[in-house]
């Protein structure tokens, strides 16, 4: 039996942070994996800008509240749950992710966790685990099912190669360059097609 | 992180085969395993009485989108997936529960699944693995969550033993008997309170 594993932001959802950054206009909340490479140095960054321009959790939430899953993304999701389990595995905080969850109507998703002060303000975050997606997808064939995973960029890659069959989705030029064996698609009804493809018995 | 993990029929819809037998008329499809303990042999004379009755997966999907899920069960579910993740993991299988999973608004399942024939008989069965249950539970905590698990009965046993906090739900007395040290509630409310309890950090 077939269990489908997948990236949410960038596969179903805009870049979370990145659209934080240009509605609340402060430029400094764009920097990502790519500018400073340490995770736990970028979300310190992170969590002390947010500091000093005193954005509480709700603030964050209510610019999140006005963000879109991607065009498409709500269909092409409904049309996994109806044939599909999937499971959606990220690196983003559950406190950040529930309004667009809600907008892809809850599908089950894996991720991290924010701590709030009394206040409302974020002063910490729970990692669930290093490489988590990797493990995720190890954890799901462990329970004898054959993964069928697909992302985005190199934050995915782990879990692509664990998978049983990887796909890419829109992913950057160095990333199908560096990994030219992984298949990769620009469209949803791509993605449809190799997933029926990986899915045939 | 907490994630909950739950049984299907009788949590969240009526018990598949009682229906089936119920609104086929035929009453040896009502035999469980209190009747026949081992599920191979079980399930295999299933499958004979389906063939005897010349009774096709479509037909048994056409009664079964004739049933409800439990009263209540749907607003249930939907505060658990706007406050929780949530894994549903039965014995029955996907071909079966389709229907039903459509009106809960398709959570994650974990099931097993069915062989069927060209004619659409169904010739076989695949059981993903032995104590599925536990074994999701087990998977779960892994992944470093803090796994919550309920179910109704006998076969939800070893799941609520694995979880780090597990009730009962509508439980028979004898279960209750044997199992004093697990809380048992007959209502949603009771099972809110019981999540709401566990998950307080």
């Amino acid at each position: 039996m077939h269990i489908l594993c997948s990236d949410l932001e960038g596969v179903f959802v805009p870049e979370i942070w990145i659209n934080v950054a240009h509605k609340t206009g402060i430029e400094a909340l764009k920097l990502t994996t790519r500018d400073i490479s340490d995770y736990d140095v970028l979300m310190k960054k992170r969590l002390s800008i947010m500091a000093e321009h005193n954005l509480k959790l709700s603030d964050i939430q209510a610019v999140i509240k006005q963000m879109e899953p991607l065009e498409g993304a709500f269909e092409f999701l409904k049309w996994i749950r109806e044939r599909y389990q999937i499971i959606i595995v990220s690196d983003t905080f559950v406190e950040f992710a529930g309004p667009l969850m809600e907008k892809l109507n809850w599908p089950t998703l894996f991720c991290n966790s924010l701590t709030v002060a009394q206040d409302g303000m974020i002063n910490g975050y729970n990692l669930r685990q290093n490489d988590g997606k990797r493990k995720t997808t190890a954890a799901l064939k462990s329970l004898n099912f054959r993964v069928v995973a697909f992302g985005d960029s190199y934050n995915d890659i782990s879990m692509l190669k664990e998978a049983d069959a990887a796909f890419l989705f829109r992913p950057p030029e160095n990333v199908t360059d560096e990994f030219p064996e992984i298949p990769w698609t620009e469209t949803y009804d791509g993605l449809k097609t190799f997933i029926k493809e990986a899915t045939a018995e």
